[in-house]
């Protein structure tokens, strides 16, 4: 129920630009699996590139952050935002990566413990300590 | 400039229940600085008990998350809800606990992109890849 | 699946101040469709007539930026609030009101560009420069 | 009070390819005031890197959309996000494009309205109607 | 340090549809004080009689919700959208009409309480059941 | 849909801790119904057992605020968080508790009405009236 058309597979091989980046993500991703998101994208060339480009970087290159970190970093952005989709893609990412039910029961009550004291703390409007704008 | 009074620690002294955790957190972090987070919750003394009992279990207690991931995880949640009292006390508990440069950098590319892809999939009201829904 | 009864035609026909309203919508966008949001609000009359008479005060007289515009100032909160019925029917009232593929392109390239932003600046708390306040 | 150290001039002229994103805002802006924003994301100079190309492309480059009404779209994401420097920073830009106060006025009218019919709509959860889903 | 100017009792004084308003918030809560939102309204003169007729109808005109419960309302919302000057008004305004420390305690407890269980429910995607759907 | 399963009757009766929290739920609400956010965080027995004891201890404990009342608050926090499950869980809950229908309408109304001043405030950044913060 996009706002947008999905594009298939063979709509996208015809068109150059989007028939390379649906094959850098399977290159990428060693999956013949091209999820909805982008073929959503596909309808914005740009911007299917210029997004696949920072998500292949940010999340896929190896850098100093576990890529199940990320992951993990990624799920709690999504919840706060209620994005429905991207919860349901990166639970799955994450447990692709190795997730255990231990370390996503911790996960989620991390999750909850910080929604709650962001309530708390905006309800109270409590002023920032000094010691944590120090230098 | 808290929606409620800040307690000090004479004023803490003098109520058995308030001084009781703010000497659990002084004991649990080895060190003597409450902040206001804590000063404020200190008018419903209920609530400073139940807030810290789950922080402490959840934010301190040994488990699979290494303690600086739930940091993490806890300034991602507090930057999606706004919440700047909590990300610069939280911003400042990761540095306690050796957030380098490094992956600061690379916590704030994660943060970014999943704001970047949770607008665009909310915006395009993708529907979720059956895969994801699988078992 | 709402959390009210949807209001038929021929149930609003019998309550003259709902009646009222869904013939002033009909009447204004010349069309005889009335959608789900004002069946539900239905219920609920006085709320009813406040809101219709906003949104087409807002969102249909004439002023000083164009009504495509409006749409989608309407649906960049609606994203960011995450309103899937608000996303869903603004953008189909965006293209009924000419939206192109491109601009529609381009609109979801600043709202990407807008989280993106908006992530750093709160998880940096990036103090406000003196020039955005002068005068 | 920025959870990270803002880059002076004298600092970020050292560091070549911090001085040359500093270099490119001050040459594409024709003006001489680097803000806030790019002084603290200097700290991970590829995040500066990217956020700036992504930036200048999306609000800069002539497209389809008005300059001007992409600084709408900006700053309403940015309202429902709360995010206290986006606001002042990009309505401070709507108006040096030239905003009038009556645009603005209606602007305002815009973002309040959709605040309060995705509050309806989320509370009531309106199923879409069928009209919104087609094609 | 608001994005407009505040008009000052004087200025309020010499336009007659911003002078209305500002009589009837002054006869209507019987206190010569104007807060700072009406004053920045006032430079959109048809959004300041709205947003006013607005208010005063739906948190002042007796109903069957006690004022003091919609105070506590009107706050939960603006601790989840985080807005700070809500926040700080209406805690004001509820504290005026007799909200005792036992009953803010409690509102703490329910608005953080939600927050959890908010996330938790976003994070697990969890699926309505049908006995929350029937009629 | 949810990212975990949902535990039925047998096999929570197959974990004692899992057992002693549906019992719990059962005997305290008087009713046979367990909804699935219990059988969702059965997945993780020491987040189901925290939660359901802060979410007995808050909303249905007896204390000075009306659990209607807490209900509404609860709603309020859901909407602005856009947490369909707990609109339709506490919205049902709520109409359990007695919520009228010229109740629900006022606080719908008392949402939309803060979701509009909360828009505002946020665009315009209006300053915190000093009166506000006194005492």
């Amino acid at each position: 129920m996009a706002t947008v058309k999905l594009w298939t597979d063979e709509e996208a091989a015809a068109v150059p630009e989007i028939k390379a980046v649906f094959d850098d993500i399977r290159a990428t991703r060693q999956s013949d699996f091209v999820n909805n998101f982008w073929r959503a994208l596909a309808n914005q060339p740009r911007l299917l590139e210029r997004t696949w480009a920072s998500v292949k970087q940010v999340m896929i290159e190896p850098g100093t952050l576990d890529p199940l970190i990320k992951e993990l970093v990624y799920i709690a952005i999504s919840t706060a935002n209620s994005c429905s989709y991207c919860i349901h893609s990166h639970t799955a990412a994450a447990r692709a990566k190795g997730l255990s039910e231990a370390q996503y029961a911790e996960f989620l009550a991390v999750v909850s413990t910080a929604a709650t004291t962001n309530a708390l703390a905006n309800a109270l409007q409590i002023p920032i300590d000094p010691e944590f704008l120090a230098g």
